[in-house]
């Protein structure tokens, strides 16, 4: 594409894309978006190496003033859009790039891959806070994602609120809370669950959690206790039938005097198991695998259009894909979460020119990088905390509808004006 | 778990631990691994820098004997394991990771990141490739997925069968082939879709495949052969009833002489789609979202396990976990795909103490990595091609059941001897 806009001359027109949601998966309520942060960084060291160079040039993949636009590429253009945390829904105008056809089509790719994974992460993270009902999760999942991802989705969990993870490379570079865990593997290497837990305390202290599971619970709690103590931090169970389980833990750590130690539970947790724990007593929960994976939906399904590019008067002309199913709305967009006593009432999509309506609400498109720059706001470790910030706040303009599990409708209605 | 091995002492024991999937996802007949390669790679080149110690040291996070440990890690061990590209099913030990406690542990996460999601990425690629019936598919997806694992996501695919990928680093990274792709934002650039085609056919010639489905795609389908002539490589459908769709362009090619011009189809096809596909004039698949996300199940459910150790005497000793639904079977294993006139008839898994079964059939561990040192055979564009040349030779050995898309048991038994 960049290389026959290129040989056109259209390359260099003034365009904006804009990155959206057709609808939310499997008949969510609200989404979650993430990745901002970490795309505007990834944004701003893109470039294309002599390594890149030489391979386009090699395999004759485009002709050599491509490879000599590519040589000097670096994005210089302007992206608002919704902040990272908060809610979306289909149509929200979650991104909006400015500048030429040749510098904004190549982000494409970049820009899709880090927002359709991460706010996947997020959204479907976002419903296991809700259902774990104030009681802390961890998100344990690296193993069960591409190793980059993983880094990403400890970041997009905790954005979505999630305590803590098991990446310590995601707490190392966004400043997410780390933990560590102990597998099965740490017991069986020991001559005895005995030696194991006594290693394990004797490198953390009585407030480590202990895994009660590789052998025979009971006995293991019985041990635990008899090794740590009643000021044991907590046990953790990864198998089995958790709610009775878990019942008869609590009373036997109870019955041992071990009135403050925790229960964890981690056994292939998604919203809907956790959701099916509030009634017992569980202290906090670790989920691997459904986070990773946007549990059932792991790509939040954004695709990236341009809406709209000057003509040769300089003028901005609207573009729309017009066929079938997948007829899209041109123009250079903004968008309002409409609000009333604080709840949201609708997502109000107007275009830009147009002017903001009157109407009582909040504005969701903010600056994210002038000229090439992106703003420090949404940056690193700081970033990451605002999002999460974010996040808490903008979930509580949602109607308690949205927080439902079941399938239905989006919990506000998407207005064009 | 490295921390307080290291505390107990028990850090340097010699340990096998073993990679291997409970069940294939979704009552499929069998799974493709794939990541292999690029693992071996990735651990290679696993170290801990100054940045990660430091981390570690300010958080307080191990003592201070552990991150001089880490300073000084590289893995030294012995890895074996089946083929890139072979066939595994239930219990297949497909990683067998021989080495410290200490040093073995530390890869769980990178060994499982990468086989969970390239052979996840490879077993659905594998059921599109069967569905295609030798038409060739081409990798699309790399927007739907984090950016890094679209990389591995192209490469895992052309492993499976897939001809091509949109994604250039695979090609550049892998030795994948490479195709370009224009989107419906190169024509709504241009002032009109005849000015766009002909800018496209400028560039690459009337061999090149013009996308009909931005306005009107009869129109389109006209206005291409008078822009590229009945030399027309191909044309794109990306939205509509294809079946219907398809049917009525190859007529309208053909009524306007471009006989030789192909059809090719990327609007949401899975391997349901592209089997549902089969009686219409496609002449090649573009897929995207379905195959990297593994066609519903994104990861493929290995887990990574201690098997044995040794004890104080210098003995192995097998263990396994004991509780409930997940136990698992220990000792240092190896295995076979029994054959019966060239057709597999089980996967014989037996201690690798005990000597290779007196059985016809196929040896299927192989040296990966020895003292630390990977087989090259197994890296790089070669070790890709070579693995796609593999899964082709061992696909061809599984009975025709295997292919069915239906749900069903694996098309062979696990069998521990």
């Amino acid at each position: 594409m960049l290389d026959a806009a290129i040989g056109s001359g259209r390359h260099e027109r003034p365009c904006v894309f804009e990155a959206f949601a057709r609808r939310l998966p499997d008949s969510r309520r609200y989404g979650v978006v993430a990745g901002t942060g970490r795309l505007l960084e990834l944004i701003e060291q893109f470039r294309f190496g002599d390594e890149e160079l030489s391979f386009l040039q090699q395999n004759k993949i485009v002709h050599s003033n491509t490879i000599d636009w590519l040589a000097n590429y670096r994005f210089t253009g302007n992206i608002t859009g919704y902040r990272e945390g908060d809610a979306y829904f289909p149509g929200s105008p979650v991104l909006i790039v400015e500048g030429s056809f040749a510098e904004a089509v190549l982000l494409e790719t970049l820009a899709l891959s880090v927002l359709n994974y991460d706010s996947a992460v997020a959204s479907a993270a976002a419903r296991m806070v809700s259902a774990a009902d104030a009681r802390p999760i961890a998100e344990m999942g690296s193993r069960r994602t591409g190793e980059r991802s993983a880094v990403a989705s400890a970041r997009a969990a905790y954005i979505a609120g999630f305590s803590a993870t098991s990446n310590l490379e995601a707490g190392r570079s966004w400043g997410v809370p780390t933990m560590g865990t102990a597998a099965h593997s740490f017991t069986l290497l020991h001559d005895s669950e005995a030696e194991a837990f006594q290693a394990q305390v004797d490198a953390f202290g009585p407030s480590t959690t202990l895994l009660v599971d590789t052998y025979d619970v009971e006995k293991a709690v019985d041990l635990a206790v008899k090794v740590a103590g009643t000021k044991l931090g907590a046990v953790r169970i990864d198998s089995g039938d958790l709610a009775v389980q878990v019942a008869s833990v609590r009373a036997q750590l109870d019955s041992l005097g071990a009135t403050n130690t925790r229960i964890t539970v981690t056994n292939d947790l998604d919203e809907h198991a956790i959701a099916a724990l509030r009634a017992a007593p569980v202290d906090s929960y670790g989920v691997g695998t459904s986070v990773v994976t946007g549990s059932g939906h792991p790509a939040a399904g954004m695709v990236y259009k341009l809406v709209a590019h000057h003509n040769d008067a300089g003028e901005w002309v609207s573009v729309a894909k017009k066929s079938t199913a997948k007829a899209s709305i041109g123009g250079h967009k903004a968008a309002m979460r409409t609000l009333e006593g604080g709840l949201a009432t609708s997502e109000l999509i107007y275009q830009a020119s147009d002017g903001r309506p009157d109407a009582e609400g909040r504005d969701l498109i903010v600056e994210l990088m002038t000229n090439g720059s992106a703003d420090a706001r949404w940056l690193g470790h700081d970033g990451t905390l605002a999002a999460r910030n974010h996040r808490e706040q903008a979930l509580a303009e949602l109607p308690l509808n949205a927080f439902r599990l079941s399938r239905g409708e989006p919990v506000v209605p998407t207005i064009y004006r």
